[in-house]
């Protein structure tokens, strides 16, 4: 069981800073979810500036949904100073496999990078474990859906990308499943109106990481952590809609779920099971 | 008559996905509104990268609200890409006529790229089609505004220019023309109310991409519904502000009501007429 | 006594265009809440676009929030040109004393740039003004707290820094302290709330600087209803929370309460001395 009062009093009372170099779609999402979990959000990416601020801060998150020329190179001075500095990485493979360039910049921050977490959809973290392709944009592909027939297939591909990374592997979706060298957690919280906002992925991703920087001790309970409750905010959220309502207040009402969750929430809601 | 139920259907049931090229203030509303509309956005700005992103959606939105001297050249690569594979790309001049590098920009974009849509307020459009120049901003000038008086001649003008481009013109404000090269179609939908939010031309710029790929073989009816829709929706989001509502809110109405915009709606509130 | 039917109103009817070179976290909520208090926002960076730009506006606001190698060059030109012009210049120095390159940025701005307005948090001031560092990210120190023990320490630490520069400074925090060379306004309006967001401190430099614009004849007076109003809106906004509002809602309510505020509002409801 996981012990979510300790989870989440944690990030609660750590307030955890949070580096994000991150895409310019979501990045006010980002930042305000961070802030909603209880953590605190700082946005910097130009090579000059991203490593005084990773500093300073607990974690960082890297995601590569709008990466360029500029940005690609402050992942990397970023990650290093923070794998130097001990702090937990994230990173979270926009749109790998959709593209050479990033497919490629995701594979080689994984060489250079020590993540602690890589969070994505499962046709990303295919594209990345496997070099395979054919990620339908940001979205995942059908084809990749995790099921009751391929669940320990999928299991199995992740335990072996976790072993070869040293990583987390956090692969979301209708069904979610997280995996480290020992454990897995299959997480069957969500609502598929989640998928219709931009941005679920990145606000997960970010809130991911100050999850992780909170708990230390646990990363793999805090991953599991912040992938139930920002389901089971989609789950509050979609409650929630009224007859007029439709993605744009639904995105906010997922952010207000985070800032209002409790723990007493998490236990009655979460829909997980340890393997 | 335009055929909403089709239209709107081949949008909903097409899910196009729709490059962007676009400004960072505005750009996760466009991304929403995609989303809300029943299509998938995906951002991309990069030399490196837009090719490729370019090449698996299915249209292209550029949009030059905050050009710099790395995206503009992404914009020339992933507008003839799109060209070379037969995707439609729509133009959005933001503030062409308020700066030399917006007016020079849109200028050669329109020499070496093929456009399906040019949509910009009259202003903008003027000052693409003319030269001319005397933009206030982002806003229209007042000079220009469409009237019972100047319709003929705003149309001959738009016809003249769709002439010239090839693309279907919509100059978009209080008053909407849609012009292609033998068809023209007035829009009284909307409401004052949209000015006062940011974005509401860079989200029907980005709509009205979605809309033309869902609907390859009537891109005019496409623009006039994408308009149409807009429009009726800004209606029916200030019709739902309540006493302490401001823009903030209106602007999740709005997104909200193209969510939950059906063609029923479009025929019973739509205003417009062919000429 | 501020005379706050005026200085709104001038904003409401002058609609100053005030053009921004910002950070892309917070921007969208910028130019919503320029939009909101009566003004018109236009966002622009490129070294080859932003004198024009600047040149058709009537004011600057400079924040370098996510401030890169392509932006920082910008600010320079933009604030030279605005100058020139005698536009208003507004510094929002997000993060100084954070990381080199932002202590080092503004205080470079400083030396080139004459600045009607510098906001920021005191940390941030502090940073500027005594080269000190110790910035927390992108909020203020505890240590740095404005109380009754040291408000007059503030005031005189901020007047010497008015003197410096000739701008008018405002510090805002729980208490907010606002000099320049004569004067002093110490404000407690706003709630803890605010601090729940990201983007109160952006969106608030954003709006003054268009007040500022819109009564050139009462920069400080004007500073002064900037900061009053947000903090008021701070507070209506707070008290429209619903049950199952976070801080997403509070982010469009507080936007909205700046859409609706009125001059009696201002009246009723300012919490201000003058010194």
């Amino acid at each position: 069981m996981i012990d979510f009062d300790s989870i989440l009093g944690n990030v609660r009372r750590g307030a955890p800073l949070v580096h994000n170099i991150t895409n310019y779609v979501t990045v006010n999402d980002c930042a305000n979810i961070l802030l909603a979990c209880g953590g605190s959000p700082i946005m910097s990416d130009d090579a000059d500036d991203v490593e005084d601020i990773t500093s300073i801060c607990g974690g960082l998150n890297i995601n590569i949904g709008t990466l360029n020329k500029n940005t690609i190179p402050s992942m990397f001075l970023a990650g290093r100073r923070a794998n130097a500095l001990g702090h937990p990485v994230l990173l979270d493979p926009v749109g790998a496999g959709a593209s050479r360039l990033r497919t490629e910049t995701a594979a080689k921050l994984l060489d250079e990078v020590k993540f602690a977490v890589i969070r994505g959809n499962i046709s990303e973290i295919k594209a990345l474990a496997q070099g395979a392709s054919g990620t339908k944009g940001v979205d995942a592909n059908e084809a990749d859906r995790v099921s009751a027939d391929n669940l320990d297939s999928v299991v199995a591909f992740a335990r072996a990308f976790s072993r070869k990374t040293g990583a987390v592997i956090a692969m979301t979706g209708a069904t979610d499943v997280i995996v480290d060298l020992s454990r897995a957690c299959v997480i069957r919280n969500g609502h598929p109106m989640m998928s219709r906002i931009t941005g679920s992925g990145c606000m997960l991703s970010a809130m991911t990481t100050a999850f992780v920087v909170a708990n230390p001790e646990q990363p793999f309970e805090a991953v599991c952590t912040a992938v139930i409750a920002m389901g089971l905010c989609g789950e509050i959220a979609y409650g929630r809609l009224g007859a007029s309502d439709g993605n744009s207040s639904y995105r906010n009402y997922l952010i207000d779920a985070v800032y209002r969750l409790t723990a007493q929430e998490l236990k009655d809601g979460a829909k997980y099971e340890m393997r």
